[in-house]
């Protein structure tokens, strides 16, 4: 029931990602009286959605504890309920982002030698993809938030991304003299002293993000979020100057017209709806939360993080490098 | 002597820049044996420019606390004397940046009232510009220097964007949950309060940059300095991606062609150099630090930056608002 569009958004998503998806069922958590009429116009959909009724919701606007407390009988919830009891392999919402991860975490709970999850993107560069922790669930981060998010980001890139070794930089900014704030300098001389299994490339700065300098980027949830919004703001602003200035002329507007399928695949490879599907890593289990404003084609694309996660078993792969920091936190203690 | 060109591009950036500013003479200090060729072959240039010589140059990897010490008789150094003897009435640089800040911040001094100096820039948005400080001389701010950002800005956008009533945000992350760092919870809780003469329009986030949401952008100078090159990263990425569009069919290479004039122009539109010369707000003196990568067009449009606060008397503008400042600081202490 989450998102601007929801839920009708939602179903059409569905349609969508089931083409690609094939071997996927479907729980909708929401207002049968809503979702039954969209299943029934949807044979495709019906097919393989089921639908959990609860007319409760949680509102945009809802405080994260109040939505706990209160909403322990929403869509939201019974959905995260669903995941917690084994009959769903994770779950997808368009809703309260600071709800999801409130109750996420509540009924999830974090993985062992994770104190807070992060949430990850991936995001266009110019040799392909980056993935991006954390972007807002921590507005204040520590040495052991940094390097666990590391850990996470680092087995992300090698299981989806594919990359034997995945480079890591922690993002900082790049004058001579003053080297950002304590917590980085903590976490990369962590990285870059201990043996943890990890190619830590150092610091990197914010045009690194998009020159790919480095496959995982970690930052504190501030930075990460003012750095993905102003990358989102600056690309919605180029694109309207770019229509702006190919619809100028005559003859420039007809040169557009030639060159469409091009334009058309420029703006296909940043469209952000191609990379909507926040993922909130150090869960025990996979809770991704879509842009409240996207459209079918954004949704189906986060319903489809959400399965590749799943199916890359990436909280297993994190499980497994985390028994790795443990050794090594243990090695520096014994060693001080 | 700063920057990958020089002197060349400074020489040939002098004479594009003069175009503009027929009534400004330019003082070079640096390599004789290197700039009077220049200036024989550019005799425009020659007319307007005095050539002050040294030897010394402050390279790019000094240390600011070195370059304070043992670059006394540097160009850079010697440059910023000429604007404290009042010989030249204020410096453009494409030098080294913590250097260039921490000579400028000793023999300039911060203007009363002023604890840190800031780097502010103008920036492109859907509405126009905008103005962005800090960008990276602090990387921890305090209340009271966000809200000295916020003066000196105000003060620049009613002058220079002679705007009559600009407005003031603060950067910040938009979940519900979160609000951000504590200084700017203070920051906001201050300007929101007191009546100031500045329309605060509160917080605003990364995308809210390029939307031209107030024209007025305050931040620390961690944030800022993230916020902007995460978003010049995007920019060249989307040029890039534009490009590889364009000429990936011999149709749509036709098109492009047709809307070459259209694409110039939205290339111009965002064309760094157009924006280039970062601005030392809250020194007694205009000092301006032009991208060490720029070209004779970048530094030309520093170069006319500097002219544009002179003759704007910026630094008069700010120095009476930063006495409402004090009033009402003293108004909160006598109240308290």
């Amino acid at each position: 029931m989450g998102g601007d569009n929801a839920p009708n958004m939602v179903v059409d998503g569905v349609v969508l990602a089931q083409e690609h998806l094939p071997q996927v069922d479907f729980l909708l958590f929401g207002d049968e009286k809503q979702l039954a009429p969209l299943l029934d116009k949807n044979p495709r959909a019906r097919d393989v959605c089921q639908i959990r009724h609860t007319e409760d919701v949680v509102s945009n606007d809802e405080k994260p504890g109040v939505a706990l407390r209160s909403g322990r009988n929403s869509s939201m919830r019974l959905a995260i309920n669903a995941v917690s009891d084994g009959e769903a392999a994770g779950i997808v919402s368009a809703g309260n982002t600071g709800a999801l991860m409130a109750m996420a975490k509540f009924v999830l709970k974090t993985l062992p030698g994770i104190d807070r999850p992060a949430i990850a993107k991936n995001v266009p560069t110019l040799r392909g993809e980056s993935i991006v922790l954390d972007l807002g669930a921590n507005v204040v981060c520590d040495l052991d938030n940094l390097v666990q998010f590391a850990v996470m980001g680092e087995a992300y890139a090698r299981k989806v991304f594919e990359i034997e070794q995945p480079s890591i930089g922690i993002l900082n900014i790049g004058s001579e003299d003053v080297k950002g704030h304590e917590y980085l300098q903590q976490a990369a001389a962590f990285l870059q002293e201990t043996n943890l299994p990890i190619q830590f490339h150092g610091f990197v700065e914010g045009d690194d993000i998009t020159r790919g300098t480095v496959d995982v980027i970690v930052t504190d949830g501030f930075t990460g979020n003012i750095a993905l919004k102003t990358a989102e703001g600056m690309a919605k602003m180029l694109g309207y100057f770019l229509n702006d200035a190919l619809l100028s002329t005559t003859i420039s507007r007809f040169g557009a017209l030639l060159a469409k399928p091009a334009l058309n695949k420029f703006r296909m490879r940043f469209d952000p709806r191609r990379y909507n599907g926040a993922m909130f890593l150090g869960l025990n289990d996979i809770c991704i939360k879509s842009h409240g404003g996207t459209d079918a084609l954004g949704f189906a694309n986060a319903l489809e993080v959400a399965v590749e996660l799943i199916s890359d078993n990436l909280n297993d792969v994190i499980r497994e490098d985390l028994v790795h920091l443990d050794d090594v936190k243990l090695e520096v203690s014994s060693e001080s």
